[in-house]
């Protein structure tokens, strides 16, 4: 291996041999763990939950029940069929022209009506991890530096940084203020980056946050606009999360601030949304990323950028049916908002349970889980022991705060849109089972204690009968045995 | 415009601020006079016609035959539907098993079942463009360089060369002995390269070759072969056009070379297939790029690089079906070269008759047409004199050999299978119509003359009685009148 290894290191590119691409971090591994024994409720119910990707399955029916009302929409239809030619053939990389209104359409609906986009700046890439290596390409050379939030997703290493050659400085945030980006962070960290001689090119902002599920606030906003400005540099705000947002505050999107010239002097050259269909109409598998720029230049060359990451023209034509329906589309924003919110409550409501907090958001797919009260002690090391247990033994897949680049050990971010009603019961059953053993070393009489609880408290847990019988009787190392009940 | 083109040659990228991208070309610029003149037989009669777009448009009634007797294929139908969910959830980076499966197979098909391929070594990019810019990426660091046998296609600059930061090295070919590729062009570029410090990590092959429509032998492909293994260099073989061969020498892949053990002592690891559907299923639109690798580490890093050009899983479902249908593919490939056959055929015949003689060719959806006869003097200002007029007046976007880095004037390359067989035959008569004049400086007399050899030659020609008249008696300007009659 270590010849194979030299032999290529001579032949291949520094991106085919070396490190940088980011996927050696336990956000990754937990995947793996889960493809290498995937939960099933009939095939394989002691298998690991996915609770580390971050779709959004809660609306399928809603849309199947468009394609099926509105067969023309597909060119692979009978009623479809005669567009085929012309829609397998384009590969024009300013997209259908009916593709960009419709997604101008969607933008601008996921953001309350309140502000207007133009199709004309509606640029396609593959998928969010397209549109955000896209926009990096378009701003920055190798060397230069983008400023970021941590926590922040951990796959931005490979998006932002390993083929563009960028570097990420993190700007932390702390649980003491719930992670808020201060000015001070901000400045620090620019001003560190500035010591090192380091060219920071531009903030880059997750909002709705990925991981924190939270908002950011018009202030903060308007604040770090008005830093980006006075030092001429770029603000990129990845909003891929828009449409999640189920509570208060309302969402606010970079946007509105420059629409409604909230700002005096204000450079709109400086200022980029990336977008994708990914998370807010929970179709990652179309790979629908946006690069939304308010920069002409930007706009012209993210555009030849499309050549390497074009939408399916099959694709394409389909969405821009379905989002032009703006009945559909209004119906499907407000009933999606609906379903996150009942989710995210009864999952959080099911963590409390047990005396889990999380971060209070209103937004995302999941939720950023305190569970410092669990560590041996506070250190990252600590935090990877208790994810081990998790992951093999609880068997979940959650994702620990280090590969988010959290500052403080015992955060996980846990998704909870990805599956349905049954598997978050057997989750948080399995969550039960754990915290109760973790803290009193005794693993049936504190189960019975919360049988105890759950009946007092009239909870309306969707688990049978014998399910919740046979959890209760079962070793911690198969959490959930076979049963024909679990469905 | 120079103030706001230097605020953002200091704020943005190298990348978006130069002009590597090499869109200034007359084959664009082509395209562009297409998109602002488009031909249509109704409503634009003397609009320009497009022949630098290299689509295979002559097999799509065989493709909607198969969609309305497979409703299934397709997850947006009825019959299909209830896989909606799992596969617009589907993000994996390998792509779904059974599309690579059916890729791999597909490439078996159209290399006549002579090798097999693995599917576990299919990678999915953006199409052929993204798939060059990915094998790019894994093989070389800015500034090494590429050999490149010229003329070549010339988005090349584009798709291996922009972000990568390569440098592509041509390895010209003369017209002398057919652009056959010589032992001695590939020595002399390499070694010219060695001498000027440039680290050559590879060379690229074109088979069949794009714009010559030839395919390379087996004995110039072994020699190639001998010589990258000899130099530890790598040898990228882009086989798109793979299934557009149309008539002998049969098509031979590089795999066949690998496979059938034909070289004594070769290291795989230096051998790579750049694979699309985009020519040889004629499905551009739907953005299926391959990157076929019998290097390990290569495939692993293009897998990872997948990420910012999957194919939409929509698309993919849809694609694993219909190659799946081996009678399908069977009958698609021999009519598809059947119909190429015949139309090349109609083509070149058709040049013929006016003394347009083009490189004798078996594949491609293009000419290689050698009008060094009608070049004022033999130079590149005369062969941009000779496009301008061809395409401002002639209104055909042809694409001049200057484009593709041909280094003798005079070579334009033609597509003829974009299109239908009424509109071949009105390129053809504009093309003869403008030799005629060209030659003659007496338009009419030419044509007339022409009419009488048609006749005489009993030429079954698809033109209207009405139509061939008037376009007889039109002025140069305006090559077809409107006619109801060109349908």
């Amino acid at each position: 291996m270590g010849c194979e290894s030299e032999k290529n290191n001579s032949i291949l590119s520094k991106l085919a041999t070396n490190e940088e691409h980011g996927e050696n971090s336990p956000y990754f591994d937990g995947w793996k763990a889960y493809d290498s024994d995937p939960f099933h409720p009939l095939k394989n119910p002691n298998g690991v939950i996915q609770m580390g990707l971050a779709e959004n399955q809660l609306c399928f029916d809603l849309i199947e029940d468009w394609i099926k009302r509105n067969p023309k929409a597909s060119i692979c239809t009978t009623e479809g069929i005669k567009s085929f030619k012309a829609i397998a053939n384009f590969q024009d990389y300013h997209g259908l022209p009916e593709f960009r209104r419709a997604i101008a359409k969607f933008m601008e609906k996921t953001r309350g009506g309140r502000v207007s986009f133009d199709p004309d700046r509606v640029v396609m890439a593959g998928g969010a991890t397209g549109a955000n290596e896209t926009i990096i390409f378009c701003l920055a050379d190798p060397g230069d530096a983008f400023l970021v939030p941590s926590p922040y997703y951990p796959a931005f290493n490979r998006d932002l940084r390993w083929r563009t050659g960028v570097q990420l400085i993190p700007i932390h945030c702390e649980s003491s203020n719930n992670f808020k980006i201060t000015a001070q962070a901000v400045k620090e960290a620019y001003e560190n980056a500035q010591k090192s001689n380091i060219k920071v090119k531009g903030l880059i902002l997750t909002n709705p946050s990925n991981p924190l599920g939270t908002t950011l606030d018009r202030d903060t906003l308007k604040s770090l606009l008005h830093f980006t400005n006075q030092h001429n540099i770029h603000l990129v705000c990845d909003e891929i999360y828009a449409a999640t947002v189920f509570d208060t505050p309302q969402f606010v999107s970079i946007a509105e601030i420059l629409d409604h010239n909230e700002m005096n002097c204000c450079n709109k050259d400086l200022v980029h949304i990336v977008y994708s269909l990914s998370k807010d109409m929970g179709l990652p598998g179309f790979r629908i990323g946006i690069v939304y720029s308010f920069n002409d230049a930007v706009v012209n060359c993210a555009r030849k950028m499309s050549s390497f990451g074009l939408v399916s023209t099959q694709t394409q034509h389909f969405l821009a049916a379905m989002l032009s329906d703006e009945k559909f589309v209004a119906n499907f924003l407000a009933e999606s908002a609906r379903r996150l919110a009942k989710r995210h409550k009864h999952f959080t409501h099911g963590l409390e349970e047990v005396g889990i907090k999380c971060l209070k958001s209103n937004a995302g797919l999941f939720c950023w889980m305190d569970l410092r009260p669990l560590l041996r002690e506070s250190t990252f090391d600590s935090e990877m022991s208790l994810w081990r247990v998790i992951i093999n033994d609880v068997k979940l897949n959650v994702s620990p705060g280090s590969s988010f680049d959290c500052q403080e050990p015992g955060f996980f971010r846990v998704c909870f849109a990805n599956m349905d009603d049954e598997t978050v019961d057997i989750a948080l059953m399995r969550i039960w089972r754990f915290v109760g053993v973790k803290r009193s070393g005794d693993h049936e009489t504190t189960m019975m204690e919360k049988k105890h609880q759950w009946k007092k408290n009239n909870l309306r847990l969707s688990f049978s009968k014998r399910m919740y019988d046979e959890s209760v009787l079962s070793p911690l190392s198969s959490p959930i045995p076979h049963s024909p009940l679990v469905r």
